[in-house]
């Protein structure tokens, strides 16, 4: 039985979509970061970040979202959500899973917190930097949708696949949203059609952008 | 036979070491990014990011250091350099590659290349910001090496090793260099005395740092 310690619509909403995928027994403990849960001393034992998602397995915390997702997909190999070390697709699975991680997630931070890079006075410049970072990747991401799609790695669902979604959708209060690339725009229409995708939206109480 | 397009003293170097350590057979590609090398048409075909490294696995590039980390030591099971799935430190190996990538690697860029987060008139405190997230993932680091040393995962040697150790390098320009931290520091010692880390400073033709 894992636990997840979760926030609705923030980084953990990938790792309790692919739960819901995997059908793997789970438990929520709600950490409302509206209401500052992730820092109480309690939380911070388990995440010395103080971040969501937290993960327990086997009764430890394991943490950072595009880990969990890894160690999640690799647990449950027979659902096929990574190629197994030595499969031909291993290679594009670790190089996106750490692309997506690295150079998205921290732009994303930026714009959403745009007081972070260079203070409050510079916020508007850090912002626009921020947006300028994220739109580079959309174009590599939707070149590599346009060579390689209908997924990320081509015919199989994978966990990159559960990390781009979450991050298109992050996409969703900028300027130029992911889905003015026209291949991520046609993967997106497949993604939101997935069950487990639309379920967590539900039990997460969120009715935007699921529908476009 | 690996290719490892390469440029002295940069991320490149963490898979150059591995490549020393594994003893597998590979090929170098001077790369030069003071040249600008990296932004050459041909590179960019390998590299859309124009960024060092990127090794040839199988005739097909891999990109960004962690991932190419990652690969290397699962390809190389038998130098016992990751984990392999199922195993205990399994998700401390993935949370610590992720982390460390996706905490340290930006931040770090961020502070070599202050004008980018908000212009170059804000540079000066982007950069005092960057280098506050940089030492908040020295102080993580810390506690990791005391409550598990000797090693970033404990008594064993792996990739989270050689991506953190290349990252403690590059701290050597910063105003408070990862050596501040006494479990660093200890770490460091042992570290620097391993053949493998000494022959890559020696085939880059690097002469600071490794002496301390």
């Amino acid at each position: 039985m894992y636990q997840l310690y979760y926030s609705p619509s923030t980084a953990s909403l990938a790792v309790h979509w692919m739960l819901i995928e995997i059908g793997a027994p789970f438990e929520l403990v709600l950490t409302d970061i509206d209401a500052g849960a992730q820092k109480t001393p309690d939380y911070l034992k388990l995440n010395p970040g103080g971040v969501v998602p937290t993960l327990i397995v086997d009764g430890a915390p394991v943490l950072e979202s595009t880990a969990i997702l890894m160690l999640l997909a690799e647990r449950h190999l027979d659902k096929g959500l990574a190629p197994a070390p030595g499969e031909p697709e291993r290679a594009a699975y670790l190089q996106w899973m750490v692309y997506l991680a690295n150079a998205l997630m921290p732009s994303f931070r930026a714009w959403y917190y745009p007081h972070e890079p260079a203070g409050e006075a510079h916020a508007e410049v850090a912002q626009a930097a921020a947006r300028a970072r994220v739109e580079a990747v959309w174009d590599r991401v939707d070149a590599q949708l346009a060579a390689k799609g209908p997924f990320m790695l081509g015919e199989r669902l994978s966990a990159v696949d559960f990390l781009a979604t979450m991050l298109m959708r992050w996409s969703r209060n900028l300027p130029r949203q992911a889905t003015a690339w026209p291949n991520i725009a046609r993967y997106l229409a497949r993604m939101r059609a997935m069950p487990s995708l639309r379920e967590v939206h539900a039990r997460e109480g969120l009715t935007d952008w699921i529908d476009g």
